[in-house]
């Protein structure tokens, strides 16, 4: 029995291509005493792994060539020397993009409990995803009923949880996507009041000015960039400005350059906030129990979009920047 | 008896110059009910007159060519039809720059009621410039004890004043200004620990480092522009920015650029905040009191410049953004 892992083979400097990588054989690893081993059902693709590979400043240690990739994933204790993980406990974490993993206790982001549930979620809609979604629209964004709220990567595995969440909340909501499909996936699917299609828009202030005509209350930004500056002249005051992640950037060094926003803050009383999902650990579970009580009802839908087999990881952080997945990537092992 | 007014003859684009306004007289204003008269004794020239007048987009109405100029003003109730004014209050509000002024309920900011202390300090450190330090301090800022704090225009009526009540507080503190006399006044009279000449400083990032070893926790920006760049670069983890003005620019329209700070706010968990002061209208108390508190305890020290005269008016606003003023500009009559 073999340990297949994919590692980092060279560090990009912009957006990670399959070439940056390449896979191993090692062997599965042995558990030490308050370890157990973990083999994984899932492994999650996402767009922050471009900044914990970064050369420069970013919010994790960054991964060195020759290291197996950080990773989300989720599967099984197949073998514990930990006495808070029985072998058959679901737990979801940072165990890499490789078969088995000896983890310890903080590489585990919680156990999975949702039986009912498919396990895979716990990469998106109740991982990750739908824990951003969820911190970032209720601490930074504080949306009151009645107020518009907009989002950038709108359907998205981030995106879409936040507009429907907004839209359980009594916001309207707007959404920013790219291409007809997934404009259409917004209205249709995620229930977006309306949504505009970035790449074919040619007016992007116009189009909002028709879909926000009360100005903009909330911003939940995945992309920085012209959908940021435009959505920025819309804001009314005390708008709330949440900075999730700035995916428009081939590259974050040097600084990208744009309009500067502190006029406009001003003029608008308005909030820029960047925030981390990993900043609100203490609250995972009373978010958890939220999504997961929205799904059972019907109210909280989600899209996967499922690669097989560990050879697909390499290409796939590159798919999402190209936008080429239609919910949320995740890799089936 | 004549009332001399200050009035706005043309409308500038970036600063406003002392041509741009005219002298004139007009007769001693009636007062219907409800209205007081006031005989102002001192006027005010603030940074933000610029952006009453500005063409754009700005957080009061703008003033239109012909109008008295709109201006913080004290003095003293010397008629009264409205039952809470008597005959002798003395008063500070909206009262523009003119001698005699019909003053309504809404233009009144306070009641001068710390008759222990000069009259004029109520369009200083016990007027807007003290208020929007405490708010902008306490409200946005929210320094702890120990932590750093940095002050653009440090020696102004506003830096000082955040400058000495972060140092009350127990914090750090670290100031932008121009020129060495200013950058004395910052040390030797307003207690920063450190004091940076924006102007002669040809490495603002290494003087930062010098002086906040443990980075910035909170910035207290009235300028924007360079020195609001290096000191972003220098934030620490979960930093707040309050922005109070943007004095570096010459121009705000249209919009200036430069490096975009979403990735950093991002990265750092950062907050970047406008304010307004009068916003915090329903605590102004509050805050004079603290104010009114720490001066008589000699804690909290100010400087005062006059200017002679309702003549001196119109080139004081270009005064305060060429840094020629020593401290909070007023004008006597």
């Amino acid at each position: 029995m073999k340990n297949r892992q994919v590692w980092l083979c060279s560090r990009p400097n912009g957006i990670p291509q399959a070439t940056d990588f390449a896979l191993r054989e090692a062997d599965v690893p042995n558990i030490s005493d308050g370890e157990f081993l973990v083999r994984n059902q899932f492994l999650s693709a996402d767009p922050a792994m471009r900044g914990w590979i970064a050369d420069k400043s970013t919010y994790w240690p960054r991964i060195e060539a020759g290291d197996t990739m950080r990773a989300f994933a989720v599967g099984d204790v197949i073998e514990s020397r930990n006495r808070a993980y029985a072998v058959g406990d679901k737990v979801m974490g940072i165990f890499g993009w490789q078969d088995y993993a000896a983890v310890k206790q903080p590489q585990v982001m919680r156990k999975v409990l949702e039986d009912d549930l498919p396990l895979s979620l716990s990469l998106g809609v109740l991982g990750l995803n739908g824990l951003t979604a969820y911190f970032g629209l209720f601490d930074i964004c504080r949306p009151k009923a009645g107020e518009t709220v907009v989002v950038s990567t709108a359907a998205g595995g981030v995106g879409s949880a936040v507009g429907q969440i907004a839209k359980i909340r009594g916001c309207r909501t707007v959404g920013f996507a790219g291409g007809l499909e997934k404009v259409r996936q917004c209205v249709e699917d995620f229930g977006y009041d309306g949504a505009i299609d970035y790449k074919a828009e040619g007016d992007l202030d116009g189009a909002l000015a028709r879909l926000c005509p009360d100005g903009v209350d909330a911003f939940f930004d995945n992309t920085s960039g012209a959908v940021h500056d435009a959505v920025l002249r819309r804001i009314n005051l005390g708008a709330r400005i949440a900075i999730c992640g700035t995916a428009s950037y081939a590259s974050w060094d040097p600084w990208n350059e744009g309009p500067r926003p502190e006029r406009h803050l001003l003029v608008k009383r308005a909030i820029m906030q960047g925030f981390l999902t990993t900043d609100f650990s203490a609250r995972y579970e009373e978010a958890v129990a939220a999504l997961a009580g929205w799904i059972r009802e019907g109210k909280l839908r989600y899209r996967e979009d499922v690669l097989q087999g560990i050879e697909s990881a390499p290409a796939s952080i590159a798919m999402l920047y190209a936008g080429e997945n239609r919910g949320k990537l995740i890799i089936k092992l």
